[in-house]
């Protein structure tokens, strides 16, 4: 066989693995769809039931925001991505769990700051003193804009949104955390992460909203490369305000899904802006190097907390399997394979999604659980709970899937996988880059 | 063989089985409080490292509270409990710890709340809006008093006692939460749990503070049994004020290990009010039902969280085996069986005393591993952490053993037992029921 021909055929296989891939993400995108469209609709008071059993029993009527916020976003996305989900019940359970959000998110309107979780009909029981509750809900407006034109909406996601900056840039005040002495100057990474991530929904197919916000993103941006440290060889979860380590296990801890997921946010990023060297580096720094720690050796599976000097964490699940930091490894993978053609990462990906698709998947009752024993035994049942939504499980993997597209660079990737989707709103276009998929954080 | 004979063998055999497991205490007692003296002194600021690993490396130099306050609370009950570690070193040590909480625990002087968490060398770093640090701070100062006869001390334990109790019986503002319309007006069993142990703290060979403090015992207790819901078949962890069950998760969460907890504590409260049939309830309520519905059938060992329900709780660490629970267990089961002579207890007593040795015990380098997986295996190899301190381990076990007395109606257990021990402080007298060992918390 002459070298031409093996090197077709290498690449129709290829074509093939992804195809089928493509395939079976759909397919678990349908069943989970279903899943939460069938048990988590709250009809009386809108928005969703989030703690769901195995079955899909909902085992506690609590709202948390984050979850509200990411449900109402994620229908939106459906709807105007992907032509079989533009039902007129997803967009009215969006907007049900939108009104519901406007009405009862805010704890002292017109006050910004947003409680955590709600009682079912919106009285608050719980506020964070973070800006992620604020973050979801601003994404859930100004998806609901996009798939409404309601300028309501937007207006809303632009307010929060110059509200979030305020708190992060010029005065965390607000926020209500105290200042006391002891407290190192930190940053988590997860803030600059959310941010940029904001900064991409905001401004897309917004030129407007886009420009207002570029310095943003790249302090963003900047901001996350800094919790890169050691030489190189690490990054850190947390570190100083000005980019340096912290002592102690504050300092050492890492959270490879978050830097996965921080890799993909960064890879947008740099298509966004054209600079291949800084999608040189995130590849190098924030896919390869989380992941390679990260894996466990002996059962697979990628680690939820480790220290950066090898000590035993201090947290009890440290090395518990959880669903999220591999819907965001898929993600990160088949992005930056589709924008550096690199097979390495192909190959990633596929080791990543055998393994998530193998544990996580069940194929009794639809979605998928989110928490895992070291050892891939399903610890939790539930298949949502305080932390752990909609998106969490397949999502992210079909909005990865749906946009790859053939690197200029190797064209491996088929254009098969483009879900090819045109929306109502103001982007018929499908997306350059995978759309978004935010933050997720533990149970 | 006649059965009288039979009799007297079976109680030699029970003898000789007791005395074995108090010459295994003691030497693990021996070895733990070698472990901590080695390791955890902080010669340069005073107080103590619990951040061991798991050959006793200090892998963080930050100091909670509730440790410090523990650790200076167990030198001087060690100190004034055994001639055998009646030493300069533990004393200075404690004094040490003392000083430290004195000088720095408070994080607005003369105002009485307490830090979590301070730097090495006291600077506050968080604050939690509860009264549990405030609590241990209680436990140290008095038993400094007791041990060194220094007014100061007390003083200081009586004035933070009075300010827990108008905490939690007459405004808990001061604690800084919010009051939020959507939250229920619950109660954690800890609350009353930690008053009861204070009560006993300050009562012991005190008249006149037992006085003063007794119709808060009452209230305690009384607040504890209202935890005791559904007919009498559970103890459910919160509770509303008025002491029905709460909806959902929070409602329905069960913690086995502080039932057991709250049962010994009720034991003591019970025998100093001579009440016979509060003890009955105490060893059915919270000394079998949560031992029959925590212990774990198939791996044995206590689950650390479960739902009333049988529900999945949404802690990822709800199936761990946590050494803490196991040595309430231990005091619990040795309590109730020394007060009620019931051999069911004793034999319990055993089940989970051969449980925690095996399992928990590091053989190689001293101390208690304090975090197994379900199955049993060493999930976290640290000795101290955020939540693990020293008497966290054995510490329990020894104050439990060291007081077992013939029952009054089965005398079974042997005097042997008894340790013995005379202090200098003003109760020469071996207290007639176990010293307490207070709350533990999750890491």
């Amino acid at each position: 066989m002459s070298g031409g021909l093996r090197v077709w055929q290498d690449m129709d296989k290829e074509r093939e693995a992804l195809q089928a891939w493509k395939e079976r993400v759909e397919q678990e995108l349908d069943r989970v769809v279903a899943f939460w469209m069938e048990h988590s609709h709250d009809q009386e008071h809108g928005g969703f039931f989030t703690c769901l059993g195995r079955d899909g029993q909902v085992y506690d009527d609590l709202k948390y925001v984050w979850l509200q916020g990411r449900q109402v976003w994620m229908y939106c996305r459906l709807y105007r991505k992907f032509e079989r989900f533009r039902s007129p019940e997803l967009l009215d359970s969006a907007k049900a769990g939108g009104e519901f959000l406007l009405r009862f998110a805010r704890v002292a309107p017109p006050g910004k700051k947003c409680a955590f979780v709600l009682t079912r009909d919106g009285q608050p029981i719980k506020v964070q003193r973070t800006i992620f509750s604020e973050c979801f809900y601003t994404m859930a407006m100004n998806e609901l804009w996009r798939v409404t034109g309601e300028a309501r909406y937007q207006n809303e996601a632009v307010e929060m949104m110059d509200q979030i900056v305020y708190w992060v840039r010029e005065d965390p005040s607000g926020l209500g955390r105290p200042c006391l002495p002891g407290a190192p100057a930190s940053e988590s990474m997860a803030v600059p992460m959310m941010l940029l991530n904001l900064v991409d929904q905001l401004g897309e197919a917004d030129e407007e909203l886009a420009g207002t916000y570029a310095e943003l993103g790249d302090w963003c941006a900047q901001r996350i490369l800094q919790h890169v440290q050691r030489d190189g060889q690490a990054v850190l979860e947390n570190v100083s305000e000005d980019g340096g380590e912290l002592s102690g296990c504050l300092g050492r801890h890492q959270n490879p899904g978050h830097a996965l997921e921080a890799g993909w946010f960064l890879l947008r990023h740099a298509i966004r802006k054209g600079d291949p060297e800084l999608r040189a580096r995130v590849i190098d720094k924030f896919l390869l190097l989380p992941f390679r720690s990260g894996w466990d050796p002996d059962h697979g599976g990628l680690f939820y907390f480790q220290d950066a000097d090898g000590l035993c964490p201090t947290q009890l699940e440290w090395a518990m399997k959880l669903w999220w930091p591999h819907s965001e490894a898929m993600i990160a993978f088949l992005m930056g394979y589709s924008d550096s053609g690199d097979p390495t990462l192909l190959h990633l990906f596929y080791q990543v999604a055998e393994y998530t698709f193998r544990q996580f998947r069940d194929p009794e009752h639809g979605e998928w659980f989110g928490y895992l024993t070291r050892e891939g035994k399903v610890a939790l049942t539930i298949k949502g709970g305080p932390f752990k939504g909609e998106w969490g499980t397949a999502r992210a993997a079909p909005q990865g899937l749906g946009c790859v597209h053939p690197s200029s660079t190797a064209g491996l990737a088929p254009k098969v996988l483009r879900a090819g989707v045109t929306g109502p709103g103001s982007d018929c276009q499908e997306p350059e880059v995978p759309a978004p998929v935010l933050l997720h954080s533990s149970g």
